[in-house]
């Protein structure tokens, strides 16, 4: 790729982003990704297709991000889960395009299913062997339980405010919630193990 | 309230929960509600204020309907995080308004904070009786994840797919997430009553 059209493509990228985590999929408008990237809106369509594929690019380039930052560690798989919740609190964008993907395909299928889903099956791999069993739907329930009480707090920061007592965002209140899901989760761990 | 009011009223804020839940905030049509209810426009403001108003009244409308049909029961408080599952996968609207609310409002207060956080003040009392030790941050911290990990499934289905494997729906897949949430809590509760 010349090093001109890289640029144009990794400012769209930037722009759409930034567009799709402030206002999903439906809400995004194409003229202001162009706008915010300087670049006109015809090379959207020519780099990326409609605004659905231009969607999935965005998405696919941030769980990239999150499978080169958090490595699952050998000897404590807690701590995998520690990581989950700080990406997400350091960078809400992921969790809020998934969000925006959630709400609007719901029961659907979303056009990139097949691809992602080869990347989770090598999560649940490295997850099974560091609980020393092999990959199983027990196994499977239990990654999804953990993904999703890492990420419940930036899911949900309004609900977080009200049941953990107002605030949230401060480092000591996210220690603690950072120290609670590591301890949650050896427990839960340690019986998967037993199991 | 004359009986005619009340029955416009209801109209509403039924048209107006398929239009949120639909569409979030942002994306909701205060035109669209009026169509679809049949009742003037004009009488939306007159009853509810603006769209952020009107959107409270029919989230407020569906956490009392949750807390009306979910109790906790005295005998497995791991029941009440499977009743909460339950709920979720039959009535999807309510914790889709949860996630519009999420998304429109990020870390700003939400206008009704202070008077929902006396509701869960409620659940977490009760929540802290059923593991016989009394509220505190910690058990606040568990309430919130488990909350968390009943909601997830529905909260993410696009990742539910993909991690538990394609099919999410049937009723038996649905049973092996509820049996897995509760063998889940069951084991988090039993390690909170010990801590």
């Amino acid at each position: 790729m010349p090093p001109d059209t890289a640029r144009t493509r990794a400012k769209l990228l930037d722009a759409a982003r930034a567009e799709f985590a402030e206002h999903g999929i439906a809400g995004a408008r194409v003229d202001r990704i162009a706008l915010r990237a300087g670049v006109n809106k015809e090379r959207i369509y020519a780099y990326f297709g409609n605004k659905e594929q231009l969607f999935q690019h965005v998405l696919s380039e941030s769980l990239q991000e999150l499978t080169a930052v958090i490595t699952m560690p050998s000897d404590d798989p807690a701590e995998y889960v520690a990581q989950i919740y700080d990406f997400h609190c350091a960078r809400p964008e992921l969790l809020r395009l998934l969000l925006w993907e959630a709400l609007y395909y719901g029961n659907e299928p979303i056009p990139d299913e097949d691809r992602r889903a080869t990347s989770y099956a090598v999560k649940l791999q490295e997850f099974a062997e560091h609980l020393g069993v092999q990959p199983s739907p027990d196994v499977a329930q239990l990654l999804f339980s953990l993904i999703g009480i890492a990420a419940w707090q930036s899911t949900m920061p309004q609900m977080a405010r009200i049941i953990l007592g107002g605030e949230t965002e401060s480092e000591q209140a996210k220690a603690r919630r950072r120290e609670h899901l590591v301890e949650f989760t050896r427990q839960s761990i340690a019986s998967a193990k037993q199991g």
